[in-house]
């Protein structure tokens, strides 16, 4: 299976909970949140751009797979952590003042940002009690992680909003914050389907393993993407990371690393106002030359390697093994 | 035990573990959560100015007395509720856009609206990882309770804020708002330690029945003093919620109530801009003359006795049932 053909069997899977969960709350909170989800239309017209690419809830119901249970056991699992994802991304939006995504205005550009914060809590909320929806031993288990995992994910979100007052960050400062922001949440996503079906401690952990060290490896290649990128393919402008002043990995890279590229990356993101697009050109020029694109590559790829290499240790279909890494495959090497 | 010395006995017990579970958020998230809890100033410095009178946690150590058990056994339940209701009000604080709340800089208005947001989704989710903290079945249970008292509760902040653009609103639609708003929290508060105590679900439901008509009760009174109030004791400009033109109790009840009062009410709440002190007055005797305070006053001490005639059923020791009585009159008679 390739990875959008598996991205769509979890999403066949995992969609009509995630609609009942949805369709649960108040009109005034469930509007906003099937508009972000690409359900409705700001006007509650029924849209069918849908939801992102679903990455988290298929790691769940992969994991399931992996330990030999049927998918559907992680269906719970899957719908808590898209929804605290979503909840996330409505939140973020506000903060990181973002107008668009996937290529529509943002919630809070479309309702106010009053609705878009209570709608991100519902989801936030709703999280939790679809997953102790049923008290299971293994649901409440699957909820303390969820909760531990969120915990993380705030905690990465703010020393990220942090970075923007620190004059310098290093590759390992960015490395820690994203294995918080973004590693923690997918860490649980490729877990949670393993506590759902009672799999073992150590099982649960390596899976957990693996989807941070996914987590870090995503994030490299997107900082690459965000100086990099094709803004066809990103939906974002050229080098849209510098023109915002970002200390994302290959910045971090050159920052602290010593050469003379640091000054002159700090001097053009010390200017005043907006930077020209001769800045955000010189900037990339002096980060490539530096080997800031060069270590994130790196960092991608043997993130990725960590990442499998975590599977490699347990016993897992083979046939579900081989959906697991191309699927990690496939979200490492496109651009997500 | 006087109103104050109950507050002052459950602080005791509760605020040690309150203040262990904000500490363990890090330092961008737990600085505005101490700020607003009134531990600490917005530079860092220790204050005491301390937190709200802490209403919710009294109930809780009071529920788990009522059944029978030490106080302590409510202790992670009233801190959890403690969490959701603070982050509640930093979250409405920037949607209401006020200023200030107990005399001090709101958490957005000292720290900005993103800080405001995230620490807010901070204590959000840290009352579920407290709760669930040791997965016994009566704290699954306790958890359980506390997303659906937290889901009613966003659902009738957002059925508040969809009043603003409603031109007319009923008592019945007020009371069913502050149901969800207020009542729905404070019903989780008033039952979780028995909740944690492992009570029978009917001393449950009986003890969450007697916190939420005490919301309402409470509520009725503050929609009362949101008017009428001595602006001395309240801490706002007198006749605040008309210059706001909320739609609260006594407002509803004379623009559904078919007197001459509903249409000279409406006119003055429909002139553009901000009302004069005049037309504040001239609001608040057309409420008065239209039965709108009375009305209200009514709800309140109706509620309140229904709030006590749902402790009637249950058997508790005689000494703390005295003391529920006493802090629910405290609530409700004083302007809290």
């Amino acid at each position: 299976m390739s990875g959008p053909e598996i991205l769509e069997r979890a999403r066949r899977l995992v969609e009509p909970a995630m609609v009942a969960a949805v369709d649960g709350l108040c009109g005034e909170l469930g509007l906003p949140a099937r508009y972000h989800l690409g359900w409705a239309e700001a006007d509650g017209s029924p849209s069918t751009v849908g939801a992102g690419k679903g990455l988290r809830p298929a790691l769940a119901v992969l994991s399931a797979e992996a330990v030999g249970s049927p998918g559907e056991v992680a269906v719970p699992g899957a719908v808590a952590v898209e929804l605290v994802h979503n909840f996330s991304l409505i939140h973020d939006d506000i903060i990181d003042g973002d107008l668009e995504r996937r290529h529509r205005a943002t919630v809070w550009a479309a309702f106010g940002t009053d609705d878009a914060i209570i709608s991100g809590d519902a989801l936030h909320n709703l999280a939790f009690q679809v997953l102790l929806g049923e008290p299971t031993p293994e649901r409440v288990a699957a909820t303390a992680r969820l909760a531990r995992a969120t915990s993380a994910m705030l905690a990465g979100q703010a020393a990220d909003m942090a970075f923007d007052d620190l004059p310098v960050v290093s590759l390992d400062d960015c490395l820690a914050m994203e294995a918080d922001k973004t590693g923690a949440l997918l860490g649980c996503a490729a877990s949670i389907g393993a506590v759902l079906a009672g799999a073992a401690q150590t099982t649960v952990d390596a899976l957990d393993s693996f989807g941070r060290e996914l987590g870090l490896a995503f994030q490299a290649v997107d900082d690459v993407l965000g100086i990099w990128g094709d803004p066809a393919m990103t939906g974002k402008a050229a080098g849209n990371d510098l023109r915002e002043r970002k200390k994302s990995m290959p910045v971090a890279v050159v920052l602290t690393g010593g050469s003379g590229g640091a000054e002159d990356l700090a001097a053009i993101y010390d200017q005043p106002g907006d930077l020209s697009d001769g800045d955000v050109a010189r900037a990339a020029g002096i980060i490539e030359a530096a080997g800031g694109r060069e270590r994130t590559d790196f960092e991608a790829a043997s993130r990725l390697e960590s990442a499998l290499a975590s599977l490699g240790a347990l016993e897992i279909p083979a046939e579900v093994d081989a959906e697991i890494r191309g699927l990690a495959r496939f979200v490492v090497e496109r651009s997500f």
